[in-house]
């Protein structure tokens, strides 16, 4: 079988995409490299991999040049951050006015911080080994 | 603002959890490394991201130790590949019975493969840069 390298892009939906676009850039530091304002937008996070927000009422419609995708509820993404910047990252969110959710230490001694985007999709901050190799 | 290193986790949702697991270890290839059947599933891509598919109708249940989640309709991922490996994973999945939904050259180069998972998601398969450095 053919081999993949990695995941190159990873979605999140929402409705109100000039919001959690503000949330993305402007709270958690990501460089926005395409806007495609009212449908998406791309950021850069790491060397490697694209976060693309995007409205579902815009992309679930058909006849543009990529296949219809789009979904409602909240969804989910972790981040990987160094064990030594989660106590950073709680300042600052709370800073922010974001509300830690929830907070885990996991038997392999990694941690993770649980918060919400402001369209409900819940974002994690994972610190540390968890994931088998 | 802190560092944030990597997309770690990224996610997709389907009611037939056992039929997109299979999907995802059988006919992509991806390595299982974890298995909460009937909520979800782990597969690792590449060195550093991993892949998790849920039922969300299981992770939207709240009372667990992480926030619930969970999202409806067709979700989106694209996962990167060698440009010389394209024709090859074309083969493969149209051997296995899965149309190619579109495929699309882009202006800077990069070839694009698009087919569904049986959930319905669009999976892409991107050879070559797309995305601003």
């Amino acid at each position: 079988m053919p081999p993949i390298n990695a995941i190159l892009e990873t979605v999140l939906y929402g409705e109100n995409l000039a919001a959690i676009g503000s949330f993305y850039s402007e709270v958690l530091g990501l460089r926005r490299v395409s806007d495609s304002y009212p449908r998406g937008m791309a950021f850069r996070v790491g060397a490697e991999s694209i976060l693309l927000l995007f409205d579902p009422r815009e992309t679930r419609r058909d006849g543009g040049q990529v296949p219809t995708h789009g979904s409602t509820g909240h969804g989910h993404l972790a981040m990987s951050v160094e064990p030594g910047q989660l106590d950073a990252w709680r300042t600052h969110l709370t800073s922010r006015g974001i509300a830690i959710e929830r907070e885990v230490t996991w038997p392999t001694g990694a941690r993770s911080l649980y918060f919400r985007d402001p369209a409900g999709n819940s974002v994690e901050f994972m610190a540390g080994d968890f994931w088998p190799r």
